[in-house]
């Protein structure tokens, strides 16, 4: 249903599978979207409604069992998944726990180590009381953390699946190319924000499920506000960054403007910019790590100061906006070929910031800019 | 920042306190977008990123305390809320942890009993190891559930919120009446998709969290599918489900369309839905229940027989696109003035099923549709 073939599944299934039986797990309980998904194929909008839990076991062999409401059992039907098990929810009594705790205790032995992902950028989707009904119902078998399984997975990407991340920044490419017709002097920001997303949709955007951006002089206080009503003005960075999905994975990059023209500060900085994503992603090689990759930015951006208060310059990227790993200090993850990141530098300019951001691949060899690569000047609207 | 003023934020704080002293709470830890926009108008469309966790502490007495990354605070300032305490994260060994510890410890007394909302509908959005971790620093303090004061407060709307959600529900209506300007025989399906989100942007959605439905012959096969490609044909019925934000409050209702004349069964049971929704809104006033506007609803709709499979014909609505109570036999929620619910009957037609959706607001007396009213005959495109 997904367009994978069935081949990326039970490859994505084996590894899982090798690394559990290495870790001593008898099963993996996942339940949120990606992490179903990436197993599954599953795809649907659905999961915006909080009010059912989804859960998937992938057994120490075998496919993965899919404990599901009932609502969802048709489209999941249409996934390489056979063994489907359903319950009406909601329900208020028995929230599919029971059907759970059953199901887990068929497919595990006594004295089963179950792992959930509990590491950074993960959470366990379903209510507090049921996880903790979930743990008495099992018994001997224990609810453990899943040994970085799922993030060693989807941390690097398949072909197939980098072919998608490409894709989908070549929607964004489009649309960004085509903010001059939308944006000038006196179009409120909320406007940009809403004719942006058009633009991104009517270029082949599935959903836009993340836009962020601001517009002032000589930059902006921050990027997660929501936009306001003000109109643009001659001397504003308009800086649009966004996460449009296409058959079901994310670009997630941003490009700056100037309204008229750019003063000298807003010139050198983003060119500063520049300088730092291209730095980063010269040395973005297996065998570097995304702490160095942090401090050749770094050193760029801020000639020895503090820098921003972002806390990293990138991130992975994929089924999800933002992934594993972090380009900041302490993360030393070795990059991997397959692995797609975001260099995501950020610079102070007269108490505002500039950030910029691309996405690449990481190969054999020299990287690939998967977003058009920017040059040094920044445009001006 | 959120166009609220101050009063509608004390007077939820003032409501929550005291269910918390009933409840022998000492504070409230939450940890999703809804829960601390909730309590401090915190809008950012940066939750689409699960990588770094957000912490709200709301005291038995006082003002709530924020606890979050660095990158929120200057958004965070601009709410009521004066106590922000951040840390630079995502940070690998510790992401807010012992700062969370210090300050629950600071706000709560030896043996305190913590509420974190619990039951359906939630979950503890932070690491699980993190959450683990939580606990064993707070000592003899306890994370235990919210005793339902999430649900209680959200599920009562106050006249403000109610105002942003009819707001939503106008946004759509203009956008589903612009329907046949886009759809007609030979569109594919996933260009309607994308060509009604722009409907819905233009219109004045802030952004589309949500679409969902099919169009297939005399119906869908589930209305939680990904668009496929397939062009419109002669006899399909189109229906189009969404949830878009505007000042970040849902609406969630759908249409449905045929294309081309109709046939007698669809014209029927899509008659029938209108019926069902209107019996379900003569009923909804206060004292009466979700349960019995199921039974109402349910008897129209199956003549006795095992109805679809969607397992709850309605829900409520907000801040999120799904929220309690549920329009199910097993929820026996009184209905209160404010609250905002959905009538969704679900009906099988050869095979197919129609599903209808309509937004209502619960008043003193009769209940007001928010979305507007449809007739029982099927508009055809």
């Amino acid at each position: 249903m997904t367009g994978f073939a069935p081949e990326e599944f039970q490859a994505r299934l084996a590894h899982a599978q090798n690394r559990m039986q290495a870790a001593g797990l008898s099963a993996l309980l996942l339940t949120t979207e990606p992490e179903l998904r990436y197993f599954t194929g599953y795809l649907t909008r659905f999961w915006e409604s909080p009010t059912r839990p989804w859960f998937l076991i992938v057994p120490a062999s075998g496919k993965p069992v899919a404990v599901i409401p009932s609502i969802g059992a048709p489209l999941m039907a249409q996934t390489w998944i056979d063994d489907i098990r359903t319950w009406t929810a909601p329900d208020l009594v028995d929230d599919g726990v029971s059907l759970l705790i059953d199901t887990l205790a068929e497919l595990t032995p006594n004295g089963a180590a179950i792992g959930c992902p509990d590491g950074h950028e993960t959470h366990i989707r379903m209510p507090l009381a049921d996880f903790r009904r979930l743990q008495a119902g099992l018994g001997n078998r224990q609810l453990t953390g899943d040994h970085g399984t799922l993030r060693a997975l989807r941390m690097v990407k398949s072909d197939a699946e980098v072919a998608r991340i490409r894709t989908a920044c070549q929607v964004a490419a489009r649309a960004f190319a085509r903010v001059p017709d939308i944006a000038s002097v006196g179009t409120p920001l909320d406007q940009v924000f809403r004719r942006f997303q058009m633009l991104c949709l009517e270029e082949g955007a599935d959903w836009v499920p993340y836009l962020a951006g601001g517009a002032e002089q000589d930059g902006y206080a921050d990027v997660i506000s929501p936009a306001t009503q003000e109109p643009l003005k001659p001397g504003d960075v308009l800086m649009l960054d966004t996460g449009l999905v296409r058959d079901g994975y994310f670009c997630d990059y941003d490009r700056n403007w100037s309204v008229g023209p750019a003063s000298v500060a807003v010139r050198d900085a983003h060119a500063r910019l520049i300088e730092a994503s291209d730095a980063a992603f010269e040395q973005a090689r297996p065998g570097a790590t995304t702490a160095q990759l942090f401090h050749t930015m770094n050193a760029i951006l801020t000639d020895g100061s503090a820098g921003t208060d972002a806390g990293r310059l990138g991130h992975g990227l994929g089924m999800s906006l933002t992934e594993w790993p972090s380009i900041i200090a302490g993360d030393h993850t070795e990059l991997q070929p397959g692995m797609v990141l975001t260099l995501e530098p950020g610079i102070a300019v007269n108490g505002k910031i500039l950030v910029h951001e691309e996405n690449i691949l990481i190969t054999e060899g020299a990287p690939e800019f998967l977003s058009p690569r920017a040059g040094p000047e920044i445009t001006e609207l």
